[in-house]
């Protein structure tokens, strides 16, 4: 038996009461983060421009929702539109070792599909964790080398949705055979469009997930696909990779929960200086330190983020400060937080963080460097204006999965991605809130946000 | 300047003035060609799955037309059942060296959105001929390398799509090269669906159309793409090609008019068949010869036609008769005809066929062998049931941009397309046929067909 039907054969047996139960309440948390991640967008270009194809393209009513307007819509144009929103502010999750970011793609086919077809609250996680285990294999089977060229979210995501659509719609072996080699004959999605900053990214998460839906609908009405897409010899890693490994495919069915593996973004700044941020709160806190306490601040890190972040003198814009390890630092020291508020409204004109940012140096860490990619470990010297001279370190970044959020913390967040955008008021967030905690309760997903 | 920025200078500066008039008349013969093909797939599996998920996902209503039931929808989703109609019966033109399909998907694209923007006539003769050069030099530029793989109509089908409609949007330069990323971006459809003979092909053909329209009206509104998709380093070259050439993106633009490069189809059989049909054929006319009056025909022919055709000896299918050279040169000579409805109704089961099937070899001839494939030389050397000796030869084969359709041909195999499915009867054929034949003088697309 091959690595793909081994996979396909797992995806069809899969029931709701195989999934541990801490991997159903962590779908239930990735949810809510993917919620907050799609309504942060609200207004933000290019997202109108999807909705306004969405509107031309689309019928003018439907059970599946638009996130960002609430508009119905058909399962396609709801999954575009909010594939489209739910990557644009870069705070939803991501899997480290496949390079996929799941959420974006499988959580915008899987809910619009679900509503579309009426589905139930435990259907959509049963649902949202096939697609995640199927996609984060997936994407670790492609390889180093796909990454360089194609951008993983955009190709392998198109599989990842169709899967989870797949599972909504009870598929058997066969039509996860067929649904695979559908996905995979439409997975695009090139690099290139970072030299010019070009709207692509969203373009790909928004096609992703509604190519992958499509996918799924066809098959369950009979279109057959290539057998062996994955692996075989005119298939994706033929043309797509050349350091492919098919028992990734298969690795550890049923036992390793990838899920799990995802992590959540928390500070909404290049995620080179997430281990610093996190050190140095982690230090101030400790001490009780203020911010004018602190004469100096030495990050200890891998060459890799001097090589990113070591471009960024004064930032002069909020895309820049994101990657300056001052300004990250700055916001971290002075307001306790570096989201996308505190980066929009206080990185470039608080007159405290640029002065803390001028305090901020990095310096290569050879066992930080000696631990990366596998660990991102985080080291900072202080130096007090009283003279002490103070550590802290910490070995996981704040969301990955040794060190996830808490349920406090995830609503917090998502309370701030809410308020970042307006799209809701706090009770409105509060009220969202718990209709996800209560899920697996849900009888109907067509009013869930 | 780049080849990829040259093409697209020509691409926005193309007036319908400058368009020879045999190209404008080449286009039209072309687009009376989709048309056929499109209607001869009403009915047949699996484009009925397209109708249904348009009727799910689209709307009820529009001003673009799915051709084989006349529904009007949005533009994206006639684009997307008349490209995967069009290349269903696989009778639509090709273009030789960039082993393209244009019209399944140029055409598909361009009718649907130039019903929905209410265009003329002109308007997509124009449009159309900018989605020919495109895609053909698109098609040379990504190499032999990239067709091994890669299904070339399905990936580069979807720039030539795009450049259609974004002609059709009289889209400038710049909207040219954003346009180029975000449909190359999308670009995707792997052979490997052709071991399982799945529904891929139709698949393909159908998102290259619906894909590269949603990048035009996605650029139209402003969204931006990668500004060097094609030559960049992260981009289709790159990613999909090892022999591209980028010379060829710029090819004779402006005196170069690679539209009238494509070959018709014209018997229904594989291509390699097809220069021995001819050549039996004149051989037959010339000589006033019926079928029982030969005894023996030896087809000379080029090592890949045996590769090919050797393998099937008595053909228990259709599919497997029009890859038998005995079956198909039996229905050249017994009814003069090898097309759609004679496979369908006679290949099998005539036994005037299957007498004449036994009388037909393969040799291979060094000459052809040598010209191949630059040229299909087609040859044959008839014995006469009375002891004669005759041969025959044909340069090019019928279809070929030497050895065209003539127009009255033309309109022949249309109806005979038509009768094939159905879709129109004979009387409605030949209205269908005055109105394309006064395309140029077309102010109003929607109730064209």
């Amino acid at each position: 038996m091959s690595h793909t039907q081994a996979l396909a054969g797992f995806l069809a047996e899969l029931t709701y009461e195989q999934i541990p139960g801490v991997v159903l309440d962590r779908t239930e948390d990735l949810f809510l983060d993917w919620i907050g991640s799609a309504l942060a967008s609200q207004g933000a270009r290019p997202i109108p421009l999807f909705e306004r194809y969405a509107d031309r393209m689309g019928p003018q009513q439907g059970k599946a929702k638009i996130l960002v307007s609430g508009r119905g819509t058909s399962a396609y144009f709801a999954a575009l539109v909010n594939g489209a929103s739910s990557h644009l502010v870069e705070q939803d999750d991501l899997h480290n070792s496949s390079v996929l970011h799941p959420a974006t793609v499988v959580f915008s086919a899987v809910l619009a599909a679900a509503q579309d077809l009426g589905k139930t609250g435990q259907d959509l996680l049963l649902a949202s964790v096939a697609g995640y285990e199927a996609g984060i294999r997936i994407g670790e089977f492609m390889g180093r080398s796909h990454y360089r060229i194609f951008h993983t979210t955009a190709t392998v995501g198109t599989l990842a949705a169709a899967v989870g659509v797949g599972k909504l719609l009870n598929f058997d072996k066969e039509q996860f055979i067929n649904l695979l080699g559908t996905a995979g004959t439409q997975a695009a999605g090139f690099w290139e469009f970072l030299r010019d900053a070009a709207d692509s990214k969203q373009l790909h998460t928004a096609k992703a997930a509604a190519d992958g839906l499509l996918a799924a609908y066809l098959t369950e009405d009979g279109l057959t696909g290539a057998r062996n897409i994955l692996e075989g010899d005119q298939g994706m890693a033929a043309g797509m990779s050349s350091d492919s490994d098919a028992t990734k495919l298969s690795d550890r069915l049923g036992s390793r929960w990838a899920l799990v593996e995802t992590s959540f973004k928390f500070h909404a700044s290049c995620r080179h200086t997430h281990p610093a941020a996190d050190a140095l709160l982690h230090l101030m806190q400790r001490e009780g330190l203020r911010h004018e306490q602190i004469a100096r601040v030495v990050t200890r890190v891998h060459q890799g983020a001097i090589d990113v972040l070591g471009r960024v003198d004064v930032p002069q814009t909020v895309h820049q400060a994101k990657f300056s390890m001052g300004a990250v630092l700055g916001l971290i020291a002075v307001h306790g937080s570096a989201q996308l508020i505190e980066f929009r409204d206080l990185a470039l004109t608080d007159p405290d963080v640029a002065a803390f940012r001028e305090k901020v140096s990095m310096e290569l860490d050879p066992e930080v460097d000696d631990a990366y990619p596998a660990r991102w470990l985080g080291r900072v010297m202080v130096t007090t204006t009283d003279g002490r001279s103070l550590s802290a370190g910490i070995d996981e970044p704040k969301g990955d999965p040794g060190n996830t959020l808490s349920r406090a913390e995830l609503e917090d967040k998502v309370q701030r991605l809410l308020a970042f955008s307006g799209a809701r008021t706090e009770e409105q967030g509060k009220a969202l809130i718990q209709r996800v905690w209560q899920l697996r309760d849900a009888r109907d997903l067509v009013n869930l946000i």
